[in-house]
């Protein structure tokens, strides 16, 4: 089918357009993405972003969930892509996850996506913010991006959403004293899942600390949760909604898209430069640069000098 | 000090200028890192270089001890590059862990370095090539870079050394069956290590049953070691030199250093690119290209052409 008429479909409210656009800007060439972004552009940046990210065992699949089934009942329509970074040593129990999220499957107002992630970038996909345009123009009111927070996952979710959360359980070992700096930088709001369990207060009490150690001008809520009883659920909602409002006074909302417009505009720009170096002289430059290299007839930084000025040729 | 005059010293064996290049390596500026490395380049391509990569807990440190001592009683001098991924998650324990390395303090035939990744890459920092080639120029001859084995890091381990180690351990969960594709493809040696707990022998059993599924031309040979008791050690190193040798026959090694070589041309390049988008006008363009995309006006496919055409005037 044309792009164009998924994207007419798309925006008449069908299901299976989403789908099959997901798709298309998932496995399609860089011409089809382009061509769907294009079409779809106009029609976004009306959802919330929501990123979730923690270590595995978290219980992330089970909040996301939880959440979608609180937001169901204040009857807003929700997307959740969950990005699967496919370490060879992580990852792997998110599709069993999923089920979970089978309690939502025959809600027409719920949709959910698992994506792999096989980024240059090694966290979130290249496709991932393209994706979130498709979810965006198909009119859900909420997009939920959750992502295993390994590497460099948690920094690309906090430029890529509007609201990250950072879900920790306790008794995960000394990992807050060890993650410190980081999810300070990235958490708009921290949930301490599985709240019933021992500890559960300590580690309330050491993201507290944490914070005092001076933050920006939000100071991230804490929610605790056990989210397979739906404790707590409520309080995370407001505390994710609550950030949103605060986001959209005084600017700084637009603030953070223009942030990840730029983003995504270099990105995109890097992705072409990359994309050129590859077919240049059908590769043969590259090819006969890196002999040189190899052989030390010329060094790295020279070669690619050549590279770069084949380019602008 | 002078670059010209840091290499001169590394070339005379001087330690402290190893350790000043490889500060200038990694902090430095672009322009002081592109001088180094293009004084250092005609000096290198003699290392063996070997990574060593695995999930956290199954002794990564405490293995790379034991392969140093091995390799010392062989008269052979060996650098370490510790990478760590310091992921606001995991990491943290890496520099507890070097405690270990300091048997070999004392030794001058060891240079042993950490490493923080900041790359942009989300997995080895992108100056961990340039820092192999300032180790590689001291002449050592092996180069050992160990790294934690998530996200997109064991993928850059394997296209950064010669031969990759991928360590396991027993009763690390079912990590080996989620692993499958991903460890297959970078290991060129397998060590089990904690060979000396329950479940080790499943372990090398299973790694068995994968390998039948199907390799290239080298099957990865299973070291079982208990490297905190320097059992199996001589197995492993005996393991990852037959690697090598077989690498030298029939050009392989050629072969894998130019796809080496071909990498770093191309990311130097688009580095200076990205360099550039972020200098154009000042920055400007690509500021006011981004609130043209925020604001709908474009979208970011349009905006990136005309970075792109920004660059090439």
């Amino acid at each position: 089918m044309e792009a164009r008429e998924l994207v007419d479909r798309l925006l008449n409210g069908e299901r299976r357009a989403v789908a099959r656009l997901l798709t298309a800007v998932e496995d399609g060439s860089a011409d089809r993405l382009r061509e769907v972004v294009q079409l779809l552009h106009p029609h976004t940046g009306r959802a919330q972003l929501v990123g979730l990210t923690g270590s595995p065992g978290v219980g992330k699949s089970t909040l996301t969930s939880a959440l979608v089934s609180h937001w169901r009942r204040e009857d807003r329509r929700v997307a959740v892509l969950a990005v699967d970074p496919s370490s060879p040593f992580s990852g792997g129990a998110l599709l069993g996850d999923r089920i979970r999220m089978q309690d939502h499957v025959l809600d027409d107002g719920v949709f959910v996506r698992s994506m792999a992630s096989r980024g240059h970038l090694g966290g979130l996909s290249w496709a991932t913010p393209q994706a979130l345009l498709v979810l965006d123009a198909a009119g859900y009111d909420l997009v939920v991006v959750e992502t295993v927070g390994v590497g460099q996952a948690e920094v690309e979710i906090a430029s890529t959403a509007d609201t990250t959360v950072v879900a920790l359980a306790p008794g995960m070992g000394d990992g807050i004293q060890a993650a410190k700096a980081g999810i300070l930088e990235i958490a708009d709001v921290f949930c301490v899942n599985k709240a019933d369990r021992e500890g559960a207060e300590r580690t309330v009490r050491e993201l507290r600390e944490m914070q005092r150690l001076g933050h920006g001008d939000w100071l991230a809520p804490i929610a605790a949760t056990v989210a397979v009883r739906d404790e707590g659920i409520a309080e995370l909602a407001d505390a994710i909604d609550r950030h949103y409002r605060w986001l959209a006074d005084d600017g700084r909302l637009a603030q953070r898209r223009l942030e990840r417009a730029r983003l995504q505009v270099r990105e995109i720009a890097l992705e072409a430069v990359r994309a050129r170096f590859a077919t240049l002289g059908d590769g043969d430059l590259v090819d006969e640069l890196a002999r040189s290299v190899a052989r030390r007839e010329t060094d790295p930084y020279r070669a690619a000098d050549r590279l770069l000025a084949s380019l602008e040729a």
